[in-house]
């Protein structure tokens, strides 16, 4: 069930390109939507797409990837437990400032008269490219040419070019490059998925400097005490003859160039900005590294900058885009979905490239909705992606969630349970959920984590990370769910999770939630069958292990038994899962006769209201299908897809594109086509109409899954490969690479035909249609699709 | 199951008197516990029991029924529907101060040398005397005599005498008489029950007014605009030579009086206080009405106070007391039984006597915990009490609840729901409870509200109340459950509930509590009957039923059908009633397995987890048993008895009364006994450790029901009145009146024989143990009990 998918603006006006994303025409009433639409970042820093000029804005949005103020959390009524610390990523110095003023007349581009404006996102040179043609009241010409890139090499680097050429006429140009404290962070008003605001400024300015084209401004947070500095350089060309002069204060500063510009002649301003973070560092050795940043980028120069971020694009789109071809490339269906595809691959880049030390927030860096928060959402929807294209990101992702084990064995302890349990929103590590039913509740989050762990070993065989940070959370998690369980006698002593929130919001609190005892299950076993094997096979290891986490080899058995025992609600007369005990006594909410406006569900109705009803926000039972599937006969797949669908408000963004890899595997090839092409375009056509507030990071990691276990059908139970291809109609090729323990496969298919190459590597076995294919290097395979 | 019954200080070291509650020793260790005991009340005004001299104090509190600010309240993560006003009855100006300085010293209690110190609560004065004698360092003594009283009769006034007699020399003295604003609020850190501070002064002064020893001073809510006023006024009395002087500024006033005394010539201060509130008159409109009372006090005088005290506290008595007799009256623990239960008759009087346009807070008017909000004690516990004893207050307590009709409609639109849904808790009739889980969900209000209504017109025949307001509500709860509910396929088309909080807050938003569904199905039925009544015999009254409400009179057949229909969870397994649908698949709580210092569970425990478990803040289908008690056989009660008790924590104070009461019926009369003393002595004996915070006035009432419906074995199903009594062991006689349609009815059973007069009236029937007895006005009759 899609409630409405209405391609909202701006995407309806752009022309489509394979590899770009292009605006050809100022529209002030987009101008939110494309902050975010142009938003670059490298997962450690972001940069909303405001325009150099500053002004207009949304937000004018700076976020560095785990940079927050913390604060208690205050609740209508507290109760024992409860979340005590939120955390808010904050909206942080602005240096992306260049304002432009000629026969000192600002350039302020709602007001401009503009002979050409065209603004492009290139997503293979990996920068934000804009070309202005300006002419002013008295008839002078002014052509502005500016680019930005967000350096994936130079992890704490962003450089601008801003190139301003008179031709028609001269005149006293002035072009200020701007640094700007204070800003302020996004609030939500009456959406709970909405930033928390600051009564009072948060950062504390604590250091500024000027050295002439040089300034800095250094920043305290004042609860969480985190420490931050941005610095800025400059180099400026012209033939023109000019002056300068700069100034900084506490929160603010900016170099000033006077040129009596001549026509014809370019005057080039490249600004270089540097930012460093630290937990606790204090600002003046931050300070220090920033000068460091911008000594090398000067040296280096722009024009390097660029060529090491293609280098660094190229590099990333060889391991991981995913070609689609249609019929008529450029405008079709086919060529959005190719377009759309690629930008939120790019997006997921941008939020995780060097995320070290971090995790994806649920917008990347492109907005605060969310506070930047890192949910369930990396491990499920991001790693697969990440997992099979740059298992080196997946790695630091996972090896951040074991940094945080020990808050999360505290937090298992807060609540009376053995073992650890991981926050469900948090950036420090912390339990920042206030509202437990949708946040501590869903502890599915610990085997959601082990799934990946589990997913990225089995497709890397990364021994070393599952012997070390693996094994020491899968034994606290695998406590956890032995605790939180029970053997239930009412349940032929079956094991049974209680009080329980799974996926899907719009049940809380619940017993056995289907999707959470599946994947407790899988937990539970995993951690069972990783100790066995260590202790077997590794002893060292082992050895290490239990002196880590007090391990009786006892547990093993346990956690064996219950996983065995697991109870797994099953309803025989309708033939499916019920998604918990209670889901099918419930009511049946019309969705159909519910109007539209009434939508999202959360943001009109009560949860007390929601809850009593079989309405689903997000797939639930049909996750558990997708990610476990090979405990689902076909049949039973089809018979809970067909139950569960017409009751799916996607009110949540992660619902569309599980939707739609399980309609393709039950062969409802117009509905995973219709999920798709929704989940495809939710933020590049603003489907959801709030991206404004930031990229869905999650949903995109979804649409390259519905692209290669949707379409290309790909299954991977226990790491080995197998694919069931079916392309909607349109399409006539999809093609993409995969990494698999240091090889590379490519794969691409056609509506009647399947290639494969083993690019890299020795050999690899893999299946197609339930034909094993033993594949050689080099030696490409085809074969028809049934 | 009850966890400890230790009696607490400072009970243990007073001693037993049927009638009065004396302190003979001052503890500092008690302070916070005595100024709860000694608090003095009207129902409209209350008065902790602080000192004249003013500190030490716990609490200096001074609460006016339903005089409160509002404040916005802030949700750690909010939703759609969430209450948003917050409410809390305020700490208002204190008037209890008189400080007395001998040879410019201060008297202050815990560093005096005391040669005599007695406190005592006279129940049947309705006064709090103290007398001191204080031997100051230099040996002069001062017999220093004070009493008070809030007054029944006038309601905004209070009054002290206060007396100041030295026995053995001379010395000048000083009397100073004060008035002071700006009073604290009490704040509970990680109590969920306890009240919030506010930062600021939340009332603002705006008028004060000095003129000669009448002082007064005005105050205004911030937010909620309420205004206040408070003004007192001085009689002085003494043969000594005595100059006086007064002044009164923002927030604080005195009158001094400075003595040349001499032995043996007593000095005597009358102050009379008085106070008026409104909800938005002009504060100097309060002053004149101040003006008024204190001219009337004045020239009453303070022994014509207590002549009209002590003659309303006769009346009340005589229609409220119940006599316990044992074998030692005095020391016994049937002494102690008497003066326990004699003391929360008074304390309901207290709360209740004078609440017109008001309800009985939670802790009455004693304390700020609960926020001075009402709940459902009210009408469960309080009201049948009220209903036997004082009709007329019963009566206005009910129209107080149909004041909030309107509001209970908005907030059932609020929540998608038609009719009406009174708040879980409120002062100014709009939702204030802040966590829906055990507020909002609590919907089984509506049903409380109903019950209570239907026990009120059953016991007074009051049909002009039932056809106004009563049927109204009856329409708008009826249509309210109705809507919730639905008749559920896989249920056999049964009326089923969903999504629901029933009394026990240790399991909440569940399928189909009992005791909900147990009591929604009275109301429905009892909607249903009424209205179905009002058409056929009372037109007039329907039309305009009909006219207030929209009735349609399908709506009535519609009701009746889901009363027959509704569901009624049974184990036929067990032979039990489970607490909902999902009860019995809980895990079992291990309670004796729990330590002592764990308890109450709720300030333990996260709520994720109680919830997992078959326990019991307080009883639930228990209740259920002794409100509709025609609706379970004795030996369904028995079974469910003997099942909930052990798992029954009795955290709430709530619960000791019923479960006394069910094992009674059950013929377990060591449990019963257990019980009852345990709910008895709950503040006096402050068993749950937090009589400080002030009474709890619904377990007070629960008490009297203890007797009447407990050992007494009262029922009046339908109005009809039965008896089946046993009493405890040690008790030799019960005996209390009973007020029917406006006959009064006298019980006296012993051991072994029942006696029953109807001392006005004219004739009633009975049922003594299953027989009939018709009793005529002034023929005792006698009967044996079996």
């Amino acid at each position: 069930m899609i409630r409405h998918e209405t391609l909202n603006p701006p995407l309806h006006i752009y022309p489509i390109n394979p590899w770009k994303i292009i605006e050809t025409s100022f529209y002030p009433r987009f101008l939110a939507q494309t902050e975010t639409l142009f938003s670059l970042g490298n997962g450690y820093l972001g940069l909303r797409g405001n325009f150099e000029e500053g002004s207009p804005y949304f937000q004018r949005g700076t976020f560095i990837n785990g940079f927050h103020e913390t604060w208690p959390i205050v609740y209508g009524e507290d109760a024992y437990g409860f979340a005590k610390t939120g955390q808010t990523m904050l909206n942080i110095t602005d240096a992306k400032g260049i304002s432009l003023y000629v026969d000192d007349e600002p350039f302020y581009l709602p007001a401009a008269s503009l002979l050409l404006y065209q603004r492009t996102l290139d997503m293979q040179a990996g920068t934000l490219d804009r070309e202005i043609l300006w002419e002013t009241p008295s008839g002078k010409r002014i052509l502005i040419e500016s680019r930005r890139l967000v350096s994936f090499d130079h992890r704490h680097l962003a450089a601008f070019s801003y190139q301003v050429t008179l031709l028609n006429a001269e005149a006293p140009v002035v072009i200020s490059s701007e640094i700007i404290g204070g800003q302020t962070n996004q609030t939500g008003q009456n959406d709970p998925r909405q930033a928390k605001g600051f009564k009072d400024q948060v950062l504390l300015p604590v250091l500024h400097d000027c050295q002439e084209q040089r300034l800095f401004i250094g920043h305290r947070a004042k609860q969480s005490g985190m420490t931050l500095a941005c610095g800025i350089d400059h180099q400026f060309d012209t033939a023109c003859p000019y002056t300068w002069h700069s100034d900084c204060s506490d929160d603010s500063g900016k170099v000033e160039y006077l040129i009596d510009a001549k026509p014809g002649q370019p005057i080039q301003l490249i600004k270089y900005v540097a930012y460093h973070s630290s937990h606790s560092a204090p600002v003046k050795k931050l300070h220090t590294r920033c000068n460091w940043t911008l000594d090398r980028a000067c040296k280096e120069g722009f024009k390097a900058l660029l060529n090491s971020q293609r280098s660094y694009l190229d590099d990333f789109w060889q391991r991981s885009d995913v070609q689609i071809t249609g019929p008529e490339q450029e405008q079709s269906p086919v060529g959005e979905f190719q377009q759309a595809l690629r930008w939120n691959l790019f997006q997921i880049l941008q939020a995780s490239g060097r995320a070290e030390g971090a995790s994806i927030p649920a917008k990347g860096l492109t907005g605060q909705t969310y506070e930047g928060h890192y949910f369930w959402d990396t491990e499920i929807y991001v790693l697969p992606f990440l997992i099979y294209s740059a298992p080196h990101i997946a790695r630091t992702l996972l090896r951040f969630r074991h940094s945080m084990l020990d808050q999360a064995r505290q937090r298992a302890t807060e609540l009376n349970q053995q073992g650890a349990l991981f926050p469900w929103r948090t950036i420090n590590g912390e339990e920042a959920s206030a509202y437990y039913a949708a946040g501590t509740a869903q502890y599915h989050i610990n085997a959601d984590i082990m799934y990946a762990l589990r997913k990225y070993v089995e497709v890397t065989d990364d021994k070393a990370l599952l012997f070390n940070e693996g094994a020491e959370m899968l034994v606290e998690t695998a406590r956890f769910w032995y605790d939180l369980g029970f053997y239930s006698q009412r349940n032929n002593g079956q094991f049974c999770i209680h009080g329980v929130t799974g996926p899907d919001e719009y049940t809380t609190v619940v017993n056995n939630n289907a999707y959470t005892n599946l994947m407790a299950r899988e937990n539970l076993r995993y951690a069972a069958k990783t100790i066995t094997k260590m202790q077997e096979c590794h002893p060292e290891h082992f050895a290490t292990l239990v002196h880590r986490t007090g391990l009786d080899f006892a547990e093993a058995s346990d956690w064996q038994q219950a996983a065995e025992k697991m109870y797994i609600p099953y309803d025989e007369s309708l033939g499916i899962n019920p998604q918990d005990d209670n889901f099918l006594d419930r009511e049946l909410w019309d969705i159909k006769g519910t109007p539209r406006e009434s939508f999202p569900l959360l943001l009109y109705h009560h949860p007390l209201v929601i809850y009593r009803y079989q309405v689903l926000k997000q797939a639930d039972v049909v996750l558990a299908m997708f990610l476990l599937g090979q405990d689902f006969s076909k049949e039973q797949k089809k018979r809970n897809f067909d139950y569960y669908d017409p009751l799916t408000t996607g009110d949540s963004s992660l619902s569309a594109c599980i939707q739609s890899i399980i309609a393709a595997e039950i062969g409802n090839m117009e509905q995973a086509a219709k999920y798709a092409r929704y989940a495809v375009l939710m933020d590049l056509a603003d489907v959801g109409g709030n991206v404004k507030d930031g990229c869905h990071i999650a949903s995109m990691g979804g649409t390259w899954m519905v692209a290669v276990y949707g379409f290309a059908g790909m299954r991977d139970y226990a790491g080995k490969l197998s694919f069931d291809p079916c392309l909607p109609k349109q399409m006539h090729q999809l093609k993409f690479p995969l990494c698999i323990r240091g090889q590379t496969l490519e794969v691409c298919f056609e509506q009647k035909k399947a290639h494969y190459l083993l690019r890299d590597g020795k050999e690899l076995t893999i299946t197609h249609q339930g034909q094993e294919l033993l594949l050689k290097r080099g030696t490409p395979v085809e074969t028809a699709i049934k």
